[in-house]
């Protein structure tokens, strides 16, 4: 028997605890010794859970008892987790995580301290939810110089984008309805200001470049400007707005990262990605475009991931799964200089004036656009460019990249 | 060094001698010593190709050679591929395999014969073309009881159904325009009558069962009798037409598995699967819905997931890749109890009848369909119950399933 203990019993902790307890039959085909989870640390009780009586307030229990060889970090947040994470792999205790936050801000360290231990920081849980990515990346994709990743990356602003395109509801209804149904946080702020798309996608830059992409160095916007208006335009351009993680190699090997709402073409598989799903698109050289699509949240979905590791962790007790991720900073290359066309909405008074100087094609329209305004896209331009062409007009609302191809 | 063959210098072979050569440096990221490819087997010389000094026409010269570790078995057909697979493993040598044919035939035996010789069959680039599919099936989701695979497992053929949809092709055009550019073959029976993708969904159906599911016992159907009037009644229902392979686990266990052509809806993610793309769905009990989407074929998507296969067997010298895969034959659920809504097309003589009795719902029209017929979609009925119904009309000329939630 493989013994584990799980640390948090929130929703993913407890989605762990149950799928182990429910899918154990179909675990030891793999695993035939099984898995069980013998310590739950949380600093509450929880009298009215079946799991109660293996629940400890305190760490050292766990840290001291030799048969625990996985530990699902499930807790979130920096600390206690990092300091809990770091001495469980110092006994050679594997480590399998949903926390993203810890994994953007300690992720080569701690995978140095596992390799140093022999044992594995494994964290296919921090980056879209139940659907296997970090791991086919890190095992089926090596053989690719992989030059892009770019999607859908947080499920409660693509429910929230997803509602307001298909059902008319504004930003605050449709916020308000994701906090309703448990999807969005009561401070939503991480998820719809595209803080949590970023750590994500920080993760994916770090792995496909081998060094570390810092979150703080990626220019990052939400989603809370976005109006019914500018999803009446999208329809009309035959496009949804979706918040994207992109992140591009240049030729010269730096790399060019971004969170942003983008307008996704109607052909574009990540235009069908809806609700709390996740879409991931992977342009390695050689195997050219491949998507990873599922659910990027829930309790069920994301234990699954941390399951997944903890499979792989125990058909290699004793032996470190490696990750080409070192500590070295990227530096990731000038964001002025990214090139995009731009959906740009002006007041009538400069539209005829800003479409001329933004080289704009086609103006864009549909039956209940606003009054007394303008819609067009530009010509493919540099930020640079486009930042100081938007200076000499006043009446810009709203501006929002397309997705190139 | 880990030192190779490839058997088969054809398309796929002569992929992945050119990947291993053009992404060495990437791969030596993973595996430091580097890969290199020492025979190449084939009956033919290639005094044209660089690599010409590394081929040889005696299987033995590699089996004899104790510096090769892996082999990429990129022949296709069942022999002498079989033979010459077997021979290898036997020896502790490892194979990494495209060819879905033998794959399907003798997977199982030949997964015990590498586990009795510590070294690895593994065949990533047997269904899906260069999409991670078979190794995140086998390492990512084993915590998983997956319940259903369905998908787009056959791109020749999603080539030629694009081609009619977006741009009006009949299938004979379409047809052949694929052959022209290299997608279909001379003689396209293995791949439009569906039996590619039936092999291909008898693998993923024997990796959920883990017993063998035999492609013979799967009921197939091709896409020889789709026309454009079909797509016009399509578009109108906002569905496209794909061929698919569906896979789905009964309450009792048991398998229900169908290669045939399928309306999908446009807001399913497969609807936007075009090309020459492939799009796989998986549902897990836990997980729920996932897709891995990408190119299904071609030279180097191809040669990118045999390569994938050969790092993995690079990582692990000496240990056995295990697969959930035994050779106990499933018995698949009665197709006749299958039950689908079907889109139908029979002659306006018939139609109010036929109309009634499969108990349609609206009828389907659009402009420029055919004079003289009815179009509609009955309600939901087993193929039996389809079948009795469709014995006492003379004139339908089109039956078409409908992809089920």
């Amino acid at each position: 028997m493989i013994q584990m203990a799980v640390l948090g019993f929130g929703t993913v902790g407890g989605g762990v605890v149950e799928l182990i307890d429910r899918n154990q039959e179909v675990i030891r085909k793999t695993v035939p010794q099984g898995i069980h989870v013998k310590y739950i640390l949380d600093l509450r009780d929880f009298p009215d859970s079946p799991y109660n009586d293996r629940v400890t307030h305190d760490y050292q229990d766990i840290l001291d008892d030799e048969e625990i060889t996985v530990i699902c970090e499930t807790m979130g947040g920096k600390e206690p987790a990092y300091t809990f994470t770091k001495k469980a792999l110092e006994r050679g205790i594997s480590v399998c995580t949903s926390n993203k936050e810890l994994v953007a801000a300690h992720g080569p360290e701690l995978l140095q301290v596992a390799k140093a231990n022999n044992c594995s920081y494994l964290f296919e849980a921090s980056v879209g939810g139940g659907i296997p990515l970090i791991r086919p990346i890190n095992a089926c994709l090596t053989q690719e110089d992989i030059t892009e990743v770019f999607g859908i990356l947080n499920g409660t602003t693509n429910y929230i984008l997803t509602r307001m395109e298909k059902n008319g509801l504004s930003f605050e209804e449709a916020l308000k309805e994701a906090q309703q149904k448990g999807y969005a946080e009561r401070n939503p702020e991480a998820d719809v200001e595209g803080h949590d798309a970023c750590r994500k996608i920080a993760i994916l830059s770090s792995l496909i470049s081998g060094k570390t992409v810092r979150y703080e160095d990626i220019p990052c916007e939400g989603i809370s400007r976005i109006t019914t208006a500018d999803f009446g335009y999208a329809r009309a351009m035959k496009m949804a707005i979706k918040l994207l993680g992109v992140s591009r190699k240049s030729q010269d090997g730096s790399l060019s990262v971004r969170t942003a709402p983008f307008l996704v073409r109607e052909d574009h598989p990540l235009h069908s990605v809806q609700g709390v799903f996740n879409g991931v698109f992977v342009h390695g050289n050689m195997v050219d475009d491949l998507m990873f699509y599922g659910r990027g949240a829930g309790k069920f979905p994301t234990a699954s991931a941390v399951v997944s590791d903890v499979m792989e962790c125990a058909k290699n007790i004793g032996r470190n799964i490696s990750f080409n991720w070192s500590d070295e900073i990227m530096t990731l290359s000038d964001k002025a200089e990214d090139s995009y066309r731009y959906f740009v909405r002006v007041d009538d008074s400069e539209a005829a004036v800003a479409a001329y100087t933004f080289k704009a094609a086609n103006k864009v329209s549909f039956e209940g656009a606003p009054d007394g305004e303008t819609a067009f896209v530009t010509a493919n331009m540099t930020e640079k460019e486009f930042a100081e062409i938007a200076k000499s007009f006043k009446t810009i609302k709203q501006c929002i990249r397309l997705l190139q191809d």
